[in-house]
């Protein structure tokens, strides 16, 4: 995994163990793995075949001398926790604190099996825009009546909004209270019960995670075009009506995830002006493409919504870049998440 | 229109007025207008819909308290202003006079007939020069000799030398002799007699700007490739013989009009070294390509002249890119155009 | 030759003279000379005819005053020095002194016969790597028996290092003592003596050259895929048993030349991150190519090292760009050319 100019080894040990550790040479720094992913038994720089085990420790460092140290030269180390089979890094020397994460993702992603699923489909994009802007835009559907003709078909994005008709608050509140009867039945209630334990992000509190079951509108069991399953239930469901579990963490990642199938979003800074994205379709591991699946009907839900937020974030560099620009005023009633990210930017790079 | 990393948006409002703005949202600074050009009946943000008039003012933005001031979040103004068909803008929040332009330009495009001009052809070049290399190049003849058979049939290059034998001298005085005299009886004297009455360009006095009406060789009416007209008269021109009208603004403009058409060009830095630049020919709005013009005839004249000085220019900056590159001395007799250039260049950038 | 920004001019005069000189106008800074190569009278500059004689004296200067020096305003001198058909140039304004390597290249390139020689082929190559890790690359064997199949087989790529078996080491006594012994009798004795004569590089005594003969394995009188000879025997040499001549000279420059043909690499550095490599094939000047060479013979066994070294170049500065790259401990037995160049190139940058 390359975040900037690190290349990232992720390797998983004969004992099942995560590991991580920066792809190159303690001699003379060459990469050491070129591959995106495969198996090996060690690791062996190609350029003098200096060799390290799976964990990273120096196994053989040829024509040293006798008295070299070989314990203090293993691959250096990066921060890794695997979380229901999500995995978290950190290449900060001082990393911040999985343990939180782990709890607050672990419980919801346990019913949800992320560890037994699949990849059915990854898209790479490269997108024009600082990470913050595509971050920013992820904070808010106030943006998603003109730009998601699809995704608001699914959802009711007026959801903590303040400003909409009695009608349709009266509608949601309908909604919320017939899912959640069920899922304090079906065991999904902890879940669901994550909504609004925590605020979301606090720096002083270490809180770069939240994540909530929220509930889908009428006649949708799952987010896709026409609100039917494209895949078998995944993970414990027994039940399609789970609505949709949400998990995002701090800086980069979110993941979106249905009865059926879930989608998870990375954000790597390419540039000051460029995002590099990796969406992934995920299935559960025994479903098989053509037979349990098509991604023709797997795919367009989240597609469409990544893609048609990838432009508006590519609009607003291009306007942001100019000589002309000022930060604006923000919505009190639709801009505070975008908001509340912005503090906890601002304090994560002053905090020495 | 972008000028480096601004969008500049140029509006006619209903009553005629040109508005010129800063393309980009007051609310969380998206671009607003995508298109190169179009029409529309008020300016619409596409990320969450905050709409402005044609002059800027803002008319709504959702979602803000009932106390926001609308009146202080229009689009941010670039001064801007029109002579005759021109549309001159400037960033600068100071920005330059234009008055003395207006006035300038005025009387000399008056004649022909700019506001009744259209686009017969425009064609964008990315040259990888710095701008005030193309400017120099602008602002001397020395060169054409060598570099510009098509001009040098047209023009009296050495037209303002020193080093010229009495033959030619004599030949010119003639010629400018001839052509003043039907211009004094035209109605065009004024115009030819801006030449020489301000010095350009001066620094302390904003002459940023400067036009003069000069003679063609013999058997030229038109700056094309045989000297034949190639469209019909523009403007209020009856009589072909009215020379070629030359026009030019700091930092970034000239025009070069026959009798018959027009040439603008518009230089934009777009890097250190690299320089946008878009040549437009115009020609009289009632001409219809095909019957009463053929691109064929119309364009090569300036076509071939600029695209010869792009590559002057390209071949200059990298010999300037050099290590070893010193200013070195300029022609006291052809160079003085440059040195007056960079002199104003240079007290341009110091004055606070 | 484009060094970085600089394009440099290197011109055989009529008298056989080679001149180096800066490819600028001292007028207004044109590049003079497009081509990479060609026979002029004169350099012209093409902007406005400045004139200059092949050695860069000026000549003619356009619209200057009467008293104009054109003895101050030749094209600006590059250090340059031929020594047996190999030309070294320094743009420094104090250059380094070419006398100590025209000796030792002089003697070793003369039965070689390069000024005789001349180019079978060239090919470029843009290596994403800095030069100091190609340089550092060459300046080692340890990654030859994992990297280049075909050249081991040719060479005794464990000459010099400590760690070999009693049994190889007397392999290459013998071969060497053979070796040494025919060339006394046929006169390369000189050259092979160089070997060890100096130690390279030495900063304080201004060496940054190095030159010596070496054997090949039994049964190779060429460098080629097979140890056979592709090309006519060049120079002087009458017996293909001259071993392989090394030569090198810092900061950008080696040749590899066996009986019947040689190869000279050049690096130019291109950027940080980027090296443009020339390499040349030579035979000598009457070979004809199809009669007496081949380039599917000529060229396979430098062209595919070369190649390999490259790609193990750009893998190590993947791996250096690296935020977790921290130098390692070089091998005492195999990097010490590579910690002699380090050091010399940490003086040579220091000292004013």
């Amino acid at each position: 995994m390359g975040v900037g100019p690190d290349s990232i080894l992720i390797v998983r040990a004969d004992d099942g163990e995560v590991h991580a550790m920066h792809n190159l040479c303690r001699h003379r720094g060459s990469l050491i793995c070129d591959a995106d992913c495969g198996s090996v038994k060690k690791l062996v720089c190609p350029y003098h075949r200096w060799a390290y085990g799976l964990d990273g420790h120096l196994i053989h460092a040829p024509a040293m001398p006798e008295d070299f140290d070989k314990s203090s030269h293993g691959l250096r180390k990066v921060a890794v926790r695997e979380v229901e089979g999500l995995i978290f890094v950190c290449l900060d020397e001082r990393p911040m604190d999985f343990s939180g994460a782990a709890e607050v993702f672990g419980e919801l992603a346990r019913p949800q099996g992320l560890r037994q699923a699949k990849v059915a489909k990854a898209v790479d994009y490269l997108v024009k825009a600082n990470w913050k802007l595509v971050w920013e835009n992820n904070r808010e559907c106030f943006h998603c009546n003109s730009n998601h003709p699809q995704y608001i078909k699914a959802n009711f994005d007026h959801y903590n909004a303040d400003d909409t008709s009695p009608q349709i608050r009266q509608q949601i509140e309908e909604a919320v209270t017939r899912s959640e009867a069920r899922w304090d039945q079906s065991g999904l209630a902890a879940s669901h019960k994550q909504t609004g334990m925590t605020v979301f992000p606090d720096f002083d509190k270490g809180i770069w995670f939240s994540a909530n079951r929220t509930v889908l509108v009428d006649g949708y069991l799952s987010e896709t075009m026409d609100g039917k399953l494209v895949a078998p239930l995944m993970g414990s469901y027994t039940d399609p009506d789970v609505g949709t579990l949400r998990m995002r963490g701090l800086p980069n990642f979110w993941n979106h995830s249905s009865c059926d199938h879930g989608v998870s979003t990375r954000l790597l800074p390419a540039g000051p002006e460029l995002t590099a994205i990796r969406v992934w379709w995920l299935v559960d591991a025994k479903a098989v493409e053509g037979r349990d699946y098509e991604l023709s009907k797997l795919m367009p839900f989240w597609q469409l919504t990544s893609e048609q937020d990838w432009e508006i974030c590519e609009r607003q560099q291009k306007g942001i870049n100019s000589s002309a620009y000022r930060p604006g005023p923000y919505s009190p009633y639709k801009d505070y998440n975008v908001d509340a990210f912005v503090r906890w930017y601002l304090q994560s790079i002053k905090t020495p």
